[in-house]
């Protein structure tokens, strides 16, 4: 399987790929899409899709073009002391909005979720299965208070970013940090 | 002032009041509009607006066909004890997602909200001000930390209500309440 050169049609092929895909977690959510439905869309052999993106979270997050690669997100939100893991994971989110090339697509993401109930059903399992729940199972914490966790990062940027809500909208990166941090620290320790 | 009986015309002055609010609301924001300007576009006397309407937020609770009068929901807020507000906040908003007559509207505001920077830019100033300055006045509790309270039940709304994910989704209130209700308490005390 392995392709090393550059053969003519293979970005098409990766193309008719990723448009399968956004077909299919469109009309079947995260949950309900799969590798070989995707690969029957596009008319490739499932193990081609393998090949070119991994497994389904990659092929998603490249259908999607998301601002993050989960599997570095667990890691990092993973690698450090426990007892300061509510500090690092609002600062791991704030960081994002600092720079231009996640910020963007991070408020876009934001905002199709809460306009488009299509969009929303393609997320909701994604960020369960690809982040919530392989920290869950690192942490050995409750999945429900992971989501709770990430209703209060999710609202943060909301009340942050896109009302733009004084005095948060304004107040430092470390501000932020000592008000919210303990408070994932909360949802994580029980 | 007082207008007892139902005059002709009564009906399209406050109809055209309030189109003229829409207007100055989407153009200045609910801090930049004024009673005054709004009375202007309507070609009516300030006085009028007073009449039909009272404050500068109730004008706005009419004008977006808000689902909630902020003046009963900072009173149901504050009436209670002080060691229970966070419970009786989170109750307050999970009971606003069981009546269909509020559920409809809340769930377009916070559509709206996030796809909308022309309401968000509406909106932001009303929340602090109508909601969140008034409780903060009350309770001798900094603005910041009640923006913090207020982003973690816009945040509980949206992964509840708007990507439910799960287990948030099917969570009863009484779970959600003992889970969120000390982050909401934590707030608050400081």
């Amino acid at each position: 399987m392995a392709r090393t050169g550059r053969r003519p049609g293979q970005t098409q092929t990766r193309e008719g790929i990723l448009a399968a895909a956004r077909n299919q977690f469109a009309a079947r959510g995260y949950g309900g899409a799969t590798i070989r439905g995707i690969a029957a869309e596009a008319g490739v052999n499932p193990a081609l899709v393998h090949h070119f993106f991994g497994s389904k979270d990659q092929v998603f997050v490249a259908a999607l073009n998301l601002p993050f690669n989960p599997a570095v997100l667990v890691e990092t939100i993973l690698d450090g002391p426990r007892e300061r893991i509510g500090e690092r994971i609002v600062r791991l989110f704030l960081g994002l909005w600092h720079e231009p090339e996640t910020r963007a697509p991070f408020l876009a993401l934001l905002r199709s979720v809460a306009s488009s109930p299509e969009v929303a059903h393609q997320m909701r399992t994604f960020l369960v299965t690809a982040v919530l729940a392989k920290v869950s199972t690192a942490l050995d914490v409750p999945l429900l208070r992971l989501t709770a966790a990430a209703s209060q990062m999710m609202g943060l940027a909301m009340v942050r970013h896109v009302l733009a809500a004084e005095p948060m909208a304004s107040a430092s990166d470390d501000e932020v940090v000592e008000l919210i941090g303990p408070v994932i620290q909360h949802y994580i320790d029980g």
